[in-house]
């Protein structure tokens, strides 16, 4: 099969049979929904950019396990620092195209995860994982699916093992195990990219003992698979898609959007050739740790592209306002555009110096990974802030965009309508309509309080693990004994 | 007259027949619009605190202008350092109480501006507006009236003067001189508070020089004065509270609120014994940066109150989760508790630093004013940060609150209807039932990301003043030359 | 007997027989010692200016145990609020004239928590030492005494109580109990102005149990006892002053500076009349924790001078190397104030919300004294990062002073001395001499990396405890249950 | 020739006749002298580690003009992107084993920057100084030679251009254009390496206008050149070097150190062979923004390595503290571990995303590279501010280290010597001997305050080209405009 158009993408989906549930109602043609609709544009970006020359060198990479196939990068098992290094260009790519979330990444993730993980699994517990997970890739591949790769689990109270929660579904997990599969019961929070992508890679969420064996589990299963169905998460401002619709600039970005939800499975059924992990949880925390280290590597491509589109706006909010030549707004830029570039700088070092696993792909290098993911919790906090503080004020109170259009005529002396007075009123440069200075203030509006600031910001934040998750590996790469050995010798301490 | 309560002065605004748009049309009952009542409610409480005991000694003052009396402290003019402390510590409680911007502070600061400033332009000019101030001010105080002080005018592009933008309204002007009083034209934006005013007190925007005459203006006005009209402003997720109702959880704050609009002036009539600044263009600074000074000191007091709400609100979640132990959540609490403290000290120092002016009241002390803000515009965003961080990731990507009550059944084997679907997966700590789970975050949520944001974030950015109009009023207090002279005398220098 | 003026102080200490050892040799004539006599000038100005009019109001008091007497503010009990904000700006211009810690707070913060704290110690367990306290005072302000207020043990291993430590020394305690006094062995640490002090006030530096009783111990002994000596702690760049004599230019500031030691008590016998605490192990606590609140309130004062000193330091090398008009400069500067300026609301903010003790003084306000404390181990850090910005490389790469003046020919061509080529390229803007821009350099360099870089920055971290010591005060004193109440009522969650 | 070793290198050195002035004297012997010795150590170094195996991967390098020579890859020409990246590696290696800028750094990124930028001069201008550029390296390479490469003039005034100044020597210039060379006369300051430099290679600091054409000048000159000498600049705590001997503690790294002087040229002849700019102004700037940026670079490598020791060093001195355990502790070492690494990854990135000249030898991504340079003038601040908060205040308070060995008896009835005071009260966890502890923390002192903190701190700030000159090469390689474009099509905005 050919790789994919966005178009005939989205047309997929709608021969899907995916069970969507929001505002607590169930979802016919989520597909047209305009609350889910951006979130579908955003992925089918992934396919569109595929379909253009001048980014296909970033877009495909060759198959490994389809020679001579190429392939949508997204569905690629990385065969070099270079594959990883192009990676982390595509995702500032579609950050740049989008200003949002794409969501197809944590398939990929998963999938590199998976594959070296299975193989370790097999080497120590003689299981064929490897194999099948090969045979489900072949046919992502050749079908050019977007998979969603699911791993954070509800989790109950934080201070209590998976098996140790009063509700013992707070966690996914085997119910049962029968000849032609297992089924499994819990369900997966915050899915990025669950309710548009055809099938779904299930991982567990952490590391694992003994007594949490049944929650050691990792699968493929289709997105309208019997018994699983998604619930929607709402997000600020959501009611504007909703609203405002197609045509509106309050939402900022009417084109795309991220999308997060809870994905619930009822006693799902998974045939064994679908199933990558039943039960060795001694290899839970190694599956873990990979996903996260890859997807931690993916904020360093995602989020700067992001930031690529808020730093532009913040840059043409300040023409618009007749302040960009102020020296104080061209340091904020400058530093916005430091801090952007360091993030990136940590995406690309850790992919350069990546290595090769025992199954042959390749993985990044941890510590710099981790380095990456945490600078991402905090950078784009503050671009935000400046992007805020060089827009002004008007970004929170303009009027609604109704307001720019309306003919009501306010009762004045001088008849004018609603429409004419905030056109008055909120023009900047004389040489601006005050309809773009509207676009570009509510652009940086959504990027800092509205749907995109989910993405940009909250998902920076806990994407990919929190703060605190990255700090403990960083700890752990840290080789603290040998930076002590290199103190005592220059200090002249002989034990 | 009496003190009002809350009640009753939301009552007396619906006596007014002040004129608000929104979403393209007039808004006949806007006392009772979802979108402006909490907002209105958020004043209320600085009546309804007034009439507590345990509260008067910070909500009452005794007035210099009306002997004996008793007079809300909005409506005070400060006649000690005492006075000014209490001032922060009243914002302090009120930010408390409604977890907002509260609005009547604008109106307080510009009492105890235009007052100082009057008296000095009467010295100076030999004019009569000090006396006419105190009029209208013990007509304030004898009604207990909520005033709004309107000071930023739109200003159209940043890098020209008043009178040399290309539409000559983009900042409020005279644009006829009569016997009895003065015609003006503009508007003024950003306005918190305007529509739940009695009155409004407008002043310039920025010191002026001769060109600017008739931008030079200062006077008092009824809300519902002929050619006085209101334009809403849109906040993050106002449509939540228009369409999730008076029950909404997902509002995250469903009693309070700010507000913001736009106020337009087409050619209304100020009779003379309102009028306060008419020309002398020489005071147009001094008044700005009063005002501007007063209101810098009140960021150290309201925002330390809505920062000890999201704190609280953290803290709380940190329980929910189960995470309250890990050291690194204490750790971030007190990270935001000390950033907290830190902006209330320099708003107390300021105040305690106070000194008299000609006229008899207080002002704050001007580089710690200004210090005070600068810090305001940076330690919200970080303590937001935190708090996100704390929360989890859940508070943005949370079904809506229609999914946690909705009855319809999914159809699963379990047969369970969406609400109890997302009952069993969003529970945290077992002890806590989801929905006050889901009602903390989504508190934060409104704080981080929502229409508190909004007052939390983008307010205490450019509230005020922005972070440059800070910086170059740090410079002029900073008397440079006598910090070099010390460096001089240490390093042994001789000129 | 009258106030001493600086020249009577140090001829005062010429009569004391304090013991003082230094580069592994006693040192007769110390007062004299070019290392230590900057320390004793430091201290020597807490006394000149005491004798000048226009410094009076902060410097003097009105003694409440002398009824009638003015006393030296450093040896004063602190009456009001107004006292306590006097204080702070009392070291605010003490840090402007020394550029140094001038040492004398550690007694003054001693005096006040010693008084309150036997107060309290006596009504709970019917001793006197409030009244022997009060008599040793009586003595210190008529004789107009410097004292050390000693706290800080050397601790060894810090995962030990006092008791449990190998060598039981390592915390000072009482090793014998007579009829007319007690006997203590132990040590001080890093105590500052130990040896130019006239008396020493010894406290106990940690909250104990029954275990530690003999550790809990508070007495004044004087500073030549028998058996009490001092070993003087070396600091960075402490040769220059030494060897690069009087006249130096690259000491930097050749007059002030500060100074550390270790005291050591080997079985010194203290009289009744000096013992202020013998085993009252409860109230050691109490003891450190306000000894700890003003001093936290200590450094909001002092190191704000310092640092107005290093500010002017910049500006001054900036004029100098012909950038002071470039925008990043000014802003940089700027800065600096911002930040010094916080601190400074700090140290004014705890003060002004102060409050009486039980025995009548005055105490600050914890949390922000703490909050205050917590700023100055940060703060100074970025303003020397911003003076080395501003100063420019040369202030650690510029040859010695004597380079500048030598006669000493080079052989090249021009024939011309080391001296003359320095000066030569070492010029910064031409109308200034080389010579005074060696001497603004050295100082910055001097304030940031030499002696006194040790009170500004390392001080700043440790002295009055290290920042992790505030936050655990600033955790107690942040009452987070009242915070979590605010949150669940605006959240609506009722228990 | 073979790669030299370290002992033989410091041999090649006594037989050069450079000419040093130091404290006003010209030093003979300078290469036994304690001051100067340490530096000469840590280029030593650099040779040492090329005659290791282990480290001949990073060490050594396929020479690309001296087919089938292995060199020292401190002499090399960048072949790839690899090439780059172990340049960085090296470095990182250099500041483990050193402690200190170890200064061979400077000539190898000279090498880089006349290589392509010679071959670009003479493709506009018909010259032929890129074959003569190649002839000397030939030599430098088959010699193993130390170059220094030097750009940084004294500038004098700042606010003015080379010819514009006083002194017109202010700025190295040509006096002289001979058939058979040049004439040079001025100096360049803060010259790292250069005493022990076998040749020194002399660039232009700024770009030029025609107006300065005699300042564009490049060329290579011995060390020992006639007209040529130095003037060694004094860093903080340099007397202990000097006084404190081979075998001092106290001097924290008594065997590396970095070392900086002021390199006078008074009319030296260069002969054309080693003239490889003169006169071509419109080069200037290119050669000055290709070696900053190969320098910028650098500081990715080697100050990440001594970060390394650092880190160590305060991870080593809370275990002797006993306070390894405590959580606070744990985290700051994480986060002075973050903060090295990322600016790790920016050296990898820039190097990695490297580009081919076209003289064929590779350059750095410069936008990356100034982001490096820029993360590094902030973060070793941040990293020494932790390591003083975790080494405690006794690194500064410490007695000297004659005090621990001194026989000398103190005077109490102990009848201890100070050696055995110091010793017993200096102890912290019972397994670790007083003199390791002392050892560790003044390693610390060293880095934070002492000479290395020269290297480590000033140095960061501004070696390489001070903060702003990395931010106008970052708002330069930014591309703005392409920014905008991206925003504007999210937006909507079409022109």
């Amino acid at each position: 099969m050919a790789l994919m158009t966005g178009e005939q993408y989205i047309e997929s989906l709608r021969k899907l049979n995916t069970k969507v549930y929001m505002f607590g109602e169930k979802v016919d043609n989520w597909v047209d929904h305009p609350i889910i609709r951006p979130s579908i544009n955003s992925v089918a970006m992934t396919y569109d950019l595929a379909q253009m020359p001048e980014y296909q060198d970033l877009m495909l990479a060759d198959s490994n396990i389809l020679p001579g196939k190429k392939v949508n990068r997204f569905t690629h098992l990385h065969q070099s620092t270079d594959d990883l290094i192009k990676k982390v260009k595509m995702q500032r790519l579609l950050g740049q195209k989008t200003a949002s979330c794409f969501q197809r990444c944590v398939g990929m993730d998963a999938f590199n995860a998976v594959y070296s993980t299975t193989y370790e699994i097999d080497e120590a517990h003689g299981t064929d994982y490897h194999k099948r997970f090969i045979e489900f890739l072949k046919m992502v591949q050749e079908n050019d699916y977007t998979v969603d790769g699911a791993m954070t689990d509800p989790k109950g109270d934080r201070g209590l093992a998976p098996h140790a929660q009063a509700d013992p579904d707070l966690f996914l997990h085997i119910v049962e195990y029968r000849e032609d599969g297992i089924v499994v019961r819990g369900a997966k929070a915050h899915q990025t990219g669950s309710i548009n992508s055809h099938w779904h890679i299930i991982m567990p969420t952490i590391a694992m003992k003994e007594e949490d064996k049944d929650y050691a589990v990792a699968f493929a299963v289709p997105s309208d698979a019997e018994g699983l169905f998604m619930i929607y998460g709402r997000q600020s401002c959501d009611w504007r898609k909703m609203l405002d619709g197609n045509n509106s600039i309050d939402v900022g970005n009417k084109q795309f959007g991220g999308q997060e939800a809870l994905v619930v499975f009822d006693d799902v059924f998974v045939p064994n050739e679908y199933v990558f992990m039943a039960g060795e949880y001694d290899f839970a925390g190694m599956l873990v740790e990979r996903f996260a280290g890859y997807h931690r590597q993916s904020y360093g491509g995602c989020k700067t592209g992001v930031g690529d589109v808020l730093i532009g706006a913040a840059a043409l909010a300040a023409e618009y306002n007749g302040a960009a030549k102020a020296s104080h707004v061209k340091d904020k830029l400058i530093e916005m555009v430091h801090l952007n570039e360091t993030m990136y700088s940590c995406g690309i070092a850790c992919s350069c110096q990546g290595s090769q696993t025992k199954s042959g792909n390749y993985e990044i290098d941890y510590m710099l990974a981790n380095v990456c993911k945490q600078n991402v919790t905090r950078f784009p906090y503050e671009i935000t802030r400046l992007a805020e503080d060089i827009a002004g004020g008007l970004m929170v109170t303009m009027p609604a965009e109704i307001d720019f259009v309306s003919k009501t005529k306010v009762d004045t002396k001088a008849g004018m309508s609603i429409g004419e007075w905030t056109t008055k009123y909120f023009k900047g440069v004389n040489a601006v309509s005050t309809e773009n200075r509207q676009r570009i203030l509510r652009l940086i509006e959504n990027m800092c309080l509205g749907t995109a600031a989910v993405g940009y910001r909250t998902e920076s934040l806990h994407g990919a693990g929190s703060p605190q998750a990255q700090r403990i590996m960083i700890s752990r790469q840290a080789n603290m004994p040998a930076k002590i050995s290199l103190a005592k010798i220059i200090a002249g301490i002989k034990e």
